[in-house]
């Protein structure tokens, strides 16, 4: 069975990051840098990003958390990723593996396999990239899922166990396993969808959580605390941007304005439990 | 004489999209990857998008559609889309030519014209890129056009005769030519002159639209039903901004907020007929 | 002393760049492409961008004015940057230097120094980017300042008399100078600090006001008059977000519009005089 996330254990978390204004470096796809940056910013995590190889040693031994997400890779990413990951390895700094496309696409799935070797902190997909990462058949079409994550909950815990990491699976309830304990939340909203990077957005605000965490229970807490500050946020701006006829676009907007504004008494009054 | 497309022919064309939620494969420049992805998700469409060539083979035959745009055109990106192109004709995969700043800058200009090899069902630009394309004297200033879209529909049919292709050519009125028979679009409005990409935007949902015709007649419907919808939500989004006096800003969030709730309505009540 | 610029100079530019529309060449990092082609266009410039050494000369002929700025640096743009810095050098063409996490970074500091050859027009840099620059000592973490503009006066002054240049150090008060006079900007508002790239913007806004300057004073007092432009803009952002309880998301986009309406009226209401 699944554990329900408590409020007081996500907003235990929020304040962590609210203190330390995590550094946390992204090396992420060309479609999400900007967004990716203000996620982080209206957060209260500071971003900082990259291109060149020759810049990932130096960047990833400053930073708080590191996150990697092969969303359009090329040559010169991977290169600057696997140094990242190597250096963060080193030096025990937390580390996020966002495997967009993982399966469709060979070399991002190549690139996944080889970056396992370094141990990241947390892995966050969604259904389709778990279950292939994991080994299993899936189907995905471009960055979008065409499975639940109830149906990749199995896969997430035998990738767990396997790669000795945490793994998040987003979808309606985000599962968060270490291949023995998981954890769930259940908030969101169905506008996320529309809108592009928030899967790789949140994917980046995982990782500035799990840099507050100091143990693998904490890891967990720390992930599944991102996911259920990314949801409830959704849940906000989602009620501002239906309540006003507006759409995809204002949501956006509201977003980046409800992770600003949230707090413990909108995570208590919106989490279930 | 140009024909006017009109209203029902353009909402049966967004009911084919709505319905197919069309593949869109973008290969574009690194100033639009974001709004792109976000005005096909608005409209509903699915964005796919990459970097490198080792992907463009596998996801241009997953797509139903591709668009090449040729903005901040580096070498890497030249190799993806003359591999994607290929693919694309090899699988018989509808594709979009946007050949952003043909004529000014020569690397796009020869790319231009090696991909004109492989047959895209639509080339899309503004008149200067056109007339260039053409191999007529125009002048462009960057990005934007020196010429009016009435001027350069002559250019734009010998083009579509030449490369046996259809043109479209947008400005303050939108044509849709196949060298015989035109069709235009007389919807839009200035403040999408004020907001980077929406021309790169518009070639995209071009692409996700062409994705749903069945003969050359069908591309020219569906490509001059892009232009339609996509001027309409930006008449509805004006409309928004300036009676709340605001300004681009707000503009194009609205924009994206009117391609999810335009429906048949509003383009009966807005298109001219 | 630092003399504070009056709203009347500052309107003086803001008129030159409203008639003048400049065209502003952009080689700047992957994070803020799309935000800063929409701060030039709300603010009645004209954005081009290009990511390839081969169209940097071409581009940078026809450009008013040239951003070069170092943020998420690879080697492909730093070829780019270099040609296009000579070919503005040799037609006289205004550039103006971003020397993002310079100090920290050594690819991009090193690259930094070689561009200084090409004698830039204008440096725009936080704190922590001028003391590096300057060659002292300073703290930096990603691309924010751990320092106060006040701090970095004396080595902006430094700087700007060994590169004979005028340098633009921003903060909570805004100071430009050549090494001998000094002016300053008092606006602003924190709100800018919680979006990402309004640094990186600024600089290009920079770009374009100094493209209409004939001598080294008026360099000074239309990168001071970008400032304050920008500044003021962040207040009326700011003022309206806050009074309707939003956060950082609408406050960008607010900042748009703000650039778009802003006039002599809001400049004369605004800046402390």
């Amino acid at each position: 069975m699944a554990q329900l996330l408590s409020s007081q254990t996500a907003f235990a978390y929020w304040q962590r990051v609210r203190a330390a204004v995590p550094l946390t470096l992204c090396l992420t796809n060309n479609v999400v840098t900007n967004w990716t940056a203000n996620v982080l910013l209206a957060a209260h995590a500071s971003p900082a990003m990259l291109d060149d190889e020759s810049e990932s040693e130096v960047l990833a031994s400053v930073a708080s958390a590191l996150l990697i997400n092969v969303g359009t890779l090329n040559a010169m990413h991977a290169q600057a990723m696997l140094k990242a990951t190597a250096s963060a390895r080193r030096s025990g700094k937390p580390w996020v593996l966002d495997p967009v496309a993982a399966g469709l696409l060979p070399f991002r799935t190549t690139l996944c396999h080889r970056l396992l070797g370094d141990a990241p902190t947390v892995i966050r997909g969604n259904p389709s990239e778990i279950l292939a990462l994991a080994g299993e058949a899936a189907q995905s079409r471009g960055a979008d899922s065409a499975h639940d994550s109830d149906e990749a909950l199995p896969a997430a815990k035998h990738l767990a166990t396997e790669a000795k990491t945490v793994v998040v699976v987003t979808g309606a309830t985000d599962y968060i396993t270490d291949g023995e304990r998981t954890l769930r939340v259940d908030n969101g909203h169905p506008l996320l969808q529309r809108v592009t990077g928030t899967g790789c957005a949140l994917s980046a605000l995982v990782a500035a959580y799990v840099s507050t965490a100091v143990d693998k229970k904490e890891v967990m807490e720390a992930a599944a605390s991102a996911c259920a500050v990314f949801a409830v946020a959704g849940e906000m701006a989602a009620e501002k941007a239906l309540d006003r006829n507006e759409g995809p676009g204002s949501f956006a907007v509201y977003l980046l304005d409800a992770l600003a504004v949230l707090d413990g008494v909108a995570l208590e009054r919106r989490m279930r439990s």
